[in-house]
């Protein structure tokens, strides 16, 4: 599905660019009688903003959500919900001197042979700010999520090949060096129902692949095992079936709680590589808009590593997806159309 | 997208049980004027034929594809492409013994938690035989990109862990031993157009990931360096972009032809690795429907190896994405549509 | 939507043309756990078919519908239902003269210009032709409806502006005179839960204009009084609420049971306008493809008034529209999605 | 095609209540190069201003559009154009008593039986404010479509029955009797290329129809001479073909610019019938949330007649559903395709 929007029943639309006034969503589909304030976004939206850590960029990104539309009395109507985030820090001063060259490593060039025209200023509609939209998104449903007892947990676990917690070293020398490292970043759901998901096109994991490759600078998926599956053998690699407390449930979870695009129950196991950040301020070889080579240094303030900051957009997306698949799911069973209308008196 | 199609302007939409009287696609939005006959569909179906080695199943799948409408003196006429597979081999009675059993590693218990009833012939719809539906709409697509110069190859590199070139041995032995083993297929898109693909959700990595994860025991998938570039720098990462005979390129492909969701022109490159078959003869733990433990031995013929065959469904799913993100291209820019279209005389 | 796809959950896809091998429908998003044999479709395929009347063709439409999948032991599986009709009774011969002739009030060369190329035989996918397999698609949306007491009527009223029990001797002198008449058709969806439908772009009556529009030859579409409240005053167009044994009901039925886009629990009562045959007999002046003026007299065997066939078109159309309305309904409250799902024990 | 969006490729998904702080529209798919600016929506916003004569309500509307995104120096780039509407006169204290009672000839009793709860000040989302949203997407549609030499005139032709002209009488006596009129517009696409709409589901007419019911308070619709082909006869519906300047064109336009699904290059008419203003402040008998029997009488600030606001509407609609048709008519030929894309050298 191409375009601005995702999802079929819980549906979002994102719309935004990092310089332009300000970005926003609009949540279309999401039912009606969830409690939702403007406080429901900010554990979210906090996770996303830089820290002025390390890791992250020097910007303060006061990324305060407004709601304008879908809200009466607290509560949701059923009516699209429409989410705005100001961009209050542009500084598009910074961003002047890459107007005519192509930044290695970003959608510069495919989005000018594209659309023959580019917003410039700071990546545009390809920046990581679009993001924090799908994360306003994300945050309300993880709260309907939460309601049928489904958790999603989403963390850095390595940067620059390292093991997160031994990486600050790597980190503090790639800045100082003016150079930026990749990242992985492991996600769960746990609480998953059984049984979501569709056999063919639908299959729960190709839906998740799709919403956590749209997230910028993804490079890599793997679904439980992942690719140590490739060398494995089916006896070590199956999950054995058992009943525990009158559920039936796997014993191990090499599959990652998807089995033939279907879930398992178990808990759901995305593992998502991202890469270096683009923007380095080392010296790099690329070309103008009229092809002439030149040279080009990133100054500005970016993020050296992408991860930290994406766990928590792994995780909306994860939240959407997962959503949108259990609201597909409750026609699947003839008799739970049956149950919801019965038959009418007229 | 859920349900049994996929694509947004060229769409396939497949049917068919292993162990009904057929299977088959509707291959809708395939554009008017392309010669196309049945013999089209001959070597892509060859490419996912059992070919009674020691890495395929011993059955034989006479892949006769018919073409029941759409096709008009040998020409596409624009209307929905009816392909027929008959299933000519069923052996129904090979699978009565599963009937009341959930096979591990198979989307048996799923299926019967989200729809109450299963086809339990051979996995029904979950059965590999749907893929030969997706092989017979790729044929389609290939050819169609093949008048825009685009070519994509498919093979497996490797089974076990192994080389593919070495790996006989290994599959010898695991069929010995009645197991299975993994394998991973590199595809290469040659040929593309740079500016394919939007830069948010409609990301023509997502949409590739969607259509690979839809491919069943696919578990990974890499684009470009994939998971190498989470232990990466920015520097080392990153492709420097250069001219050459007046066209904009990159010097390496690091990114695998995609940057920023968008097609740089670059070869695509997707990495997919495949778990082991989950069909084995090995006896396995599980339960039945009851949730009562039992033990299972799944005789039959099944490929001790998922990759060799699906390679070409890989190549499949690959051209029927990379074609509709090409189509969906087509209206980006103002001046195209004023191109088309013109002003009209009245 | 565009193509040959129609529905979200609930989705028809039909393929073939009048003179291929065989039509067909592939049903996507049909409950598991339906009860499905192919002679339940017979009623519905009966009332459709030519009965030899005045008011038909001649010709005989044995419409058997062949079930290809997507049912196992008498029963819906969840997964996509093809279904195939053969083309008995071609007849190519009869249309080879108009290959070259652009037929007025017919297809034929906006279908030229937008493809360049067409299977000319009989009208190809423009053919009414195409409509068998909808009414096949309809015959399990109604099916499933009955589940929830829901029943649609559909009936021709008039043909050539008299009341349909008197337009005999109007339809015999149109014959005579190798002409055709125009019909209207009557439909009332008894039985409809209220609540159904969305507020804006998904209105209930969009969705239902879009379903019947979509049927060859429909002009005009009233719902409820229709055009008639055009003419009246807000005092008598609107319905008044009231209670009856606990129900909130509307004492009148002006609006046809759909306010705002969404059902009222009133009958839906829609009122459809189909224009004359196009097909007939009599000298018409028209062009060739190369735009010579030329003449054409169309003879075969054409009903000479649509409606009476296509009553059943319409109540097909309508029940598909309203089922999957009604599955788009099911998450429209947090509530429902709650107790679908509640809270799962990890 | 469910919910708060409309359109496939050009898409526009609109949010808000008229008693929120603002409304708005996400116009995505919108192609890059199209010179755009605030000024282009005024033109338009104004039509469907209330002008306080006796046609409109008292209220004043200072539709100003704000462009949020997609745009960048003054010309759309090709991402989503988030556009906003101040909801600058909200008098929420004015719709306070029909919090608990259901409206007569409103969606306040479905919206609340779908959603159980219910947004009751003004309408909330089914209030006519919402089609402001889709004025200022369709402004856009419109200045594209006029690339292409199409334009677009709808207009008011009778009020309560009479021609517009002659009507002001009527509705002053109406609006004295705290009464409403029904209305009907007419709406006319000229300079059409032929070739437009798909056969089958996605017939031009079928999704215009779709786009002309989504509007609010519309109760027919007649394409060409709609209702009035029911009474005529084949030899005087049909249009005969001829050449003109080496043009094929109908004869006459009895079809309405559509034939099969398909346009012609005719004008395209559409007869649009609105029933009267359901708000009147006469005494009207329903019941309140509970159930029980109750008076209501509305005032506040209502146009006493519909069509005259709503013109601008149905020609949005119409601009939009066109412009998308002929987006997805760009894929039709295979001709097409090899042009855009040719053969790349590599």
């Amino acid at each position: 599905m191409a375009g601005s929007s995702f999802g079929t029943i819980f549906r979002i639309t994102t719309w935004g660019e990092s310089h332009g006034p300000a970005i926003g969503a609009v949540v279309d589909g999401c039912p009606a009688g969830l409690p939702l304030s403007e406080d429901d976004f900010t554990p979210f939206m906090e996770r996303r903003r830089p820290n002025a850590g390390p890791m992250s960029t020097a910007r303060r990104e006061g990324d305060r959500v407004q709601i304008l539309s879908g809200v009466f009395e607290g509560m949701t109507t059923g009516t699209p919900i429409s989410l705005l985030i100001q961009n209050a820090d542009q500084h598009s001063a910074d961003y002047s001197a890459i107007a005519s060259v192509f930044r290695p490593g970003h959608a510069d060039f495919g989005f000018r042979t594209k659309y023959g025209v580019r917003d410039y200023r700071g990546g545009g509609r390809s920046s990581g700010r679009e993001t924090a939209a799908r994360v306003a998104g994300g945050a309300i449903a993880s709260k309907i999520l939460r309601e049928a007892g489904i958790t999603i947990r989403s963390e850095v676990v390595s940067v620059g090949g390292e093991p997160f917690a031994e990486a600050l070293p790597l980190l503090k020398k790639a800045r100082a060096e003016g150079d930026s490292l990749g990242s992985e970043v492991l996600c769960t759901v746990h609480g998953m129902p059984a049984g979501i998901g569709d056999p063919v096109f639908g299959k729960l994991d190709a839906y998740l692949a799709e919403a956590i490759f749209s997230i910028g600078a993804v490079k890599s998926l793997d679904i439980g095992d992942g690719r140590l599956t490739a060398s494995m053998k089916g006896s070590e690699n199956n999950d054995p079936f058992r009943s525990e407390n009158g559920r039936i449930i796997t014993e191990t979870n090499h599959c990652g709680g998807i089995l033939g695009g279907i879930s398992t129950g178990g808990d759901v196991i995305l593992r998502v590589c991202f890469k270096p950040t683009p923007s380095i301020s080392r010296p790099q070889k690329t070309v103008d808009t009229d092809g002439n080579e030149t040279d080009i240094e990133i100054h500005g303030r970016h993020d050296p590593v992408i991860g930290p900051r994406a766990a928590v957009v792994v995780e909306a997306m994860a939240a959407i997806t997962i959503l949108d698949a259990m609201m597909l799911n409750m026609t699947a069973k003839l008799s739970s159309f049956r149950a919801f209308y019965g038959p009418q008196e007229h």
